[in-house]
């Protein structure tokens, strides 16, 4: 018997509207007004102020001011300080406007306030298409997932792409990457999700490259985006292993989380593959290679991320705590047994940058 | 710009629980638990009344009738018998066993009385997967959209459907398998939803011999319905001049609802091919055949589904009534433009039974 759900039953709530287009944000005033919001607030970080502000002048009227201090990892301060601000405005719906830390906030302040949520999403994390949020409370990060927090309107601008740093893009869509290979051998996901996964992965692995060497194409911009959406509906299906050790990487030893996912992606998916034969076997057709952990190690290469652990500060001696926590904080998704042992080896490869299957 | 969503916003929403699996219908009880339901009204057809007597029993305490009087399209005078019962009886849920006049049924009384729905299907027609519903007023069909109307949780059990005589199974797979083919190229259907139509298509092309050959096997009837579910995704997604020529011939000239896809998908998919040449590229290539319109007439043709429009008692001097009204009917989502004259090139390739491309 296979079900498909996550325990809390939301598994398939995705956002009812997407619109997806160069331009698209321009518009943004209409969609607001379609929720029927006359008071929208914008949240952004506050490097990305002068996008939320673009975003502002947009809207018009319909906007009663920004919010411009997102940080990533939601702490719970910031949460408080930013539902007491929506609250004090009289905000009657979020537009957040940026990667995940824009995205976080608004989810979190809707979380208590149930705002409506406009996302507009300027990276490839897919946590716009998600109710999922980790808020950190005295340096400990908690998930949440409600449905309050899932959004009504997701507008996808590559335009707003276009100035993502090229190492910042590829480390991005090595995240959304990882949501795809994560998803489609979880026991939550569903049917419907996993070829949108396998497709997420294709063009993720094929854009990636285009990006790096041309940032500013606006297709390959586009269609890193178009991956970059289908993986956070992969994420919305599920996840496992790589996502507890790259949660683990970031949240205890502050790899980016970017990073913190490509490092080890290759790895989890070289370790996973015997385990889950016919969905890797499928994945790796769907991307066109031979084998997924090899491929994504190599494109790694090509594009110019870091491939070893110990380019972004984490050594030999942390692998040990590193597997203990994993296999503590492990969701049970796996289709590899999650012990220390095999925690360790996953981290020995990924801290020399071994290549999988060499 | 390209915009995923339906006018009435409701595009993404599919049911939030599914479980697949065969004998997953004698845990029934507790999907209903799990809803918080206590007085479950088991909706099924005449036909069907044994099957709905079985589900009632797993059931016990938690249900309070069966009503077995479901027949297709829906009439208006049973929704209102059905609501009317409903509320007597003190119903808190509704439990739909069968094809799609038991769901539809289920569906227009959830429609005005606000009750969950536990969708049991027992044959492919995807209805399990919408809040769409047609109701039949003065013999006239009017659709009907709305998430009142679409299943808290979908249990999937193939053992159900060994009982289906092979010709109804290959006419309602045909019904399946439209929906993946007319899905993929409507400005409403989701990127998201897109590879599920696509892998719902090579599952249903895959299955259908083998389950024509071996009604009996049960893994042929696995993949078949799990075909089944993906397609139901993808009619949420849209559906174009398919679906509209199939509900004339089946509204205003009797064709049963299977038999009024099969007859003319092969046409329209031939149609449709060069005014959505990327889609329908990569739909082929998903069913692993050259031409998809030629691919699914030669199926049709192993399985011994009919191939001609005269088979059904359709003639040559309806067909340009049927075309006027598909096209006064059109909804304006077809690649392909939706002219008189084109209709009446696909009837008549239809009625001839003609292979495509030939």
């Amino acid at each position: 018997m296979r079900e498909f759900s996550t325990p809390g039953d939301v598994f398939n709530a995705l956002p009812s509207r997407v619109v997806f287009g160069a331009g698209a944000v321009d518009r943004i005033d209409g969609e607001v007004e379609r929720l029927g919001a006359r008071r929208a607030l914008v949240v952004s970080t506050p490097g990305r102020s002068a996008m939320g502000g673009r975003v502002a002048d947009r809207l018009g009227n319909r906007c009663i001011g920004i919010l411009p201090e997102a940080i990533s990892q939601v702490p719970i301060e910031l949460a408080i300080r930013g539902r007491a601000k929506a609250r004090d405005m009289g905000a009657d719906c979020l537009v957040s406007v940026g990667g995940g830390a824009s995205i976080g906030l608004g989810k979190a302040i809707a979380l208590e306030l149930g705002l409506p949520i406009v996302a507009v999403p300027t990276t490839y994390s897919g946590s716009e298409m998600t109710g999922f949020c980790g808020i950190t409370i005295d340096g400990v990060k908690r998930m949440h997932q409600s449905l309050r927090m899932l959004a009504g309107t997701v507008v996808y601008d590559p335009s707003l792409t276009l100035g993502l740093p090229v190492d910042v893009s590829m480390a991005s869509a090595m995240n959304a990457l990882a949501h795809c290979v994560d998803a489609i051998y979880t026991p939550t996901i569903s049917p419907v999700i996993v070829p949108a996964a396998m497709e997420g992965a294709r063009a993720i692995m094929d854009a990636l490259p285009r990006v790096a060497a041309r940032p500013n194409d606006e297709q390959a911009r586009a269609d890193l985006l178009y991956g970059a959406h289908l993986a956070g509906a992969a994420l919305a299906g599920g996840f496992a292993l790589q996502h507890g050790v790259a949660h683990v990487l970031g949240g205890t030893y502050g790899v980016s989380h970017g990073l913190s996912h490509a490092l080890v992606l290759p790895h989890v998916a070289a370790y996973n593959a015997p385990f889950a034969r016919g969905a890797m076997d499928r994945l790796a057709a769907a991307m066109g290679v031979a084998d997924v952990g090899a491929a994504i190690f190599d494109v790694m290469e090509t594009v110019g991320l870091p491939t070893r652990l110990t380019e972004v500060g984490f050594s030999a001696d942390q692998i040990g705590e590193a597997a203990r926590i994993t296999v503590e904080t492990d969701n049970r998704y796996n289709p590899g047994p999650v012990t220390e042992e095999a925690v360790r080896g996953i981290l020995a490869a990924a801290l020399e940058g071994r290549r999988p299957g060499s």
